[in-house]
């Protein structure tokens, strides 16, 4: 079983998984052409993977069979696994406790050429309603304090096969960089009795140039302070603490406006790698004023270097403003500068 | 110049510095056996970098030239630009303040192939010296609240160029990842009047199992909650703040001791990617009996995913006590099982 130990200084957890060691690497060592014969995610090959968890599948087909449009089972190589009490323990000095958690994968589609950039809108709409089903079936084990949704999209951005999929960690803590985000909204809550990030949405609409995309329910921008070249964020207009309360029609904007957003990166900087992650509220936390839940896209573009471990800074060579004009399509003409990136020059009109 | 603007949320700064984005990658576009002809650092191209700041030279020859063994250089394409008083301003919500700082770097030897693995002993302590120096120097900027020392070896690492060098930042605000360690060492100091280093390094001493080095004045181990395989930690044994108060026998045994550390750290693991990091005390802080400083080496064999974004957790599949016996040379005939890493298999004995 995977251990979770702390960092005595400044309470960082690491989760020590020495199965995850051996865990295969597609990108690496099959030729592409095999690539699908071999994908454990592709349909057909169901007996490859863990028994599923849930399936969205046509009437009539049978589980572990071919036959769904989106289907979740357990890592085969879990950072945490689901058996057992949580037990904490000292050794000397240190803190740890046993690795206690839930770790799934969501096959988006059967197709492994997709992505967001070309799924159909209602593709998304079905792989959202897994992300909200998963999340309401983990937050009654009473076990979790966080469910975090994450997508790693293309080697660089840490994926290890390439047929499209998210995963799922439900972990025994809050995690430090959840806590630090509810407590920094906390703040500013108390002093201002606002949501930090309603302001940050009025703001935005307000200033308009590092807006993205917008529809009834949601916005998509570049924030003020972006880590990174095209960090972009998905924020619904309304307030809600917790993803996981999100309605019917929330759900079709919000697919509609991550479709528009992932086809404008894919456009504009070359189908690049990219994480994006599910900001929500701890399992156990009411529906707070403070925290507002939204989904963070960061296109991994730069290498995080020495600077930024040493300081928690990051240096970005793309304004936020002018990432946003290029998402929009208003210097289709230039091509963005960042060193190291895959970006290839613009064909010229003739 | 560049802008630092500030994260209303977790209060993390950016730095904004579009002439970032032109600066050239020598991995990508130069081929190997023409990289010193056109390398910036290398012996007789003085007059392609800005003027040296610190040189360590042969006697009779002159600045910017040819004759020296360290060189010490601003920036080509600075984070921050150190022109200018710090100005806070806001627009609307958000703060920003302008990019006041210094950026510079260290060339650490003539020689394009050298690394720490390679260098003489005696490189190595001129190398510190010339840390030493230039945190002297630059501490007394008074606008400059932090100075970091890191260096990243390898392009995955984040280096943009081959030729050995490290990099200094001055930055005018202690950066939130430094406040957080500092801090973090408070508590603990508070709750038990010891200084939480110092406890490691004894704790580190007594189970022996993380060890990789030590001498009289320092030990090299595998931190107990290592974030990535084979993270490792340089910590001097006696309590000192601050980095620049470092003596001349601390500093032969620090060489000493980095360059066991590295030349392991190439022959396990195949010179990977690395960075490392002084971490030490704020410019303004007295020798504070709470924080101890250190250097942290972090192997880049793995990418930093979604999870990690998310949580600020870690998930590490090398036990750092295997890493440990891998370093010490007790594991020679396995193969580090690391998703993705570059290392390749032993050769079997005949």
């Amino acid at each position: 079983m995977p251990e979770l130990r702390k960092d005595p200084i400044i309470g960082r957890w690491v989760i020590i998984a020495s199965e995850r060691g051996k865990r295969p690497c597609d990108f690496k060592n099959i030729p592409e052409s095999q690539s699908q014969a071999f994908c454990p995610f592709c349909n057909g090959n169901e007996a490859m993977t863990p028994p599923e968890v849930l399936a969205y599948r046509h009437a009539g087909t049978k589980p572990n069979e071919a036959g769904w449009w989106v289907r979740v089972v357990s890592n085969k190589f879990p950072a945490l696994s689901p058996d057992g009490d949580v037990v904490r323990t000292g050794e000397g000095m240190y803190d740890m406790m046993n690795g206690v958690g839930a770790h799934e994968v969501i096959i988006e589609t059967p197709d492994h050429d997709a992505s967001y950039a070309t799924y159909e809108q209602s593709q998304i709409e079905e792989i959202l309603w897994s992300f909200r089903d998963r999340m309401m079936d983990l937050r009654r084990d009473r076990r979790f304090r966080y469910i975090l949704l994450f997508k790693n999209h293309g080697r660089e951005a840490g994926a290890s096969l390439e047929h499209p999929h998210s995963q799922l960690i439900a972990t025994p803590t809050v995690p430090k960089r959840v806590q630090e985000e509810v407590s920094g909204a906390l703040n500013y809550y108390r002093f201002k009795e606002r949501c930090v990030y309603c302001d940050i949405v009025k703001q935005e609409l307000d200033t308009e140039s590092r807006v993205v995309a917008e529809n009834d329910s949601f916005v998509a921008f570049e924030p003020f302070a972006s880590r990174f070249p095209f960090e972009t964020w998905v924020v619904p207009r309304a307030h809600e603490a917790h993803f996981e309360n999100i309605q019917k029609h929330h759900i079709m904007d919000m697919a509609k406006v991550m479709h528009t957003v992932f086809s404008r990166i894919k456009e504009v900087l070359n189908d690049p790698p990219y994480n994006f992650i599910i900001h929500t509220s701890p399992c156990n936390e009411p529906d707070l004023a403070h925290y507002h839940w939204h989904i963070e896209i960061m296109p991994k573009l730069m290498k995080v270097a020495g600077f930024e471990w040493g300081t928690g800074f990051y240096i970005n060579p793309t304004p936020p403003e002018q990432a946003a004009a290029w998402l929009r399509g208003e210097l289709a003409d230039e091509i963005p500068q960042i060193p190291g990136a895959n970006i290839p020059p613009k064909k010229q009109a003739v």
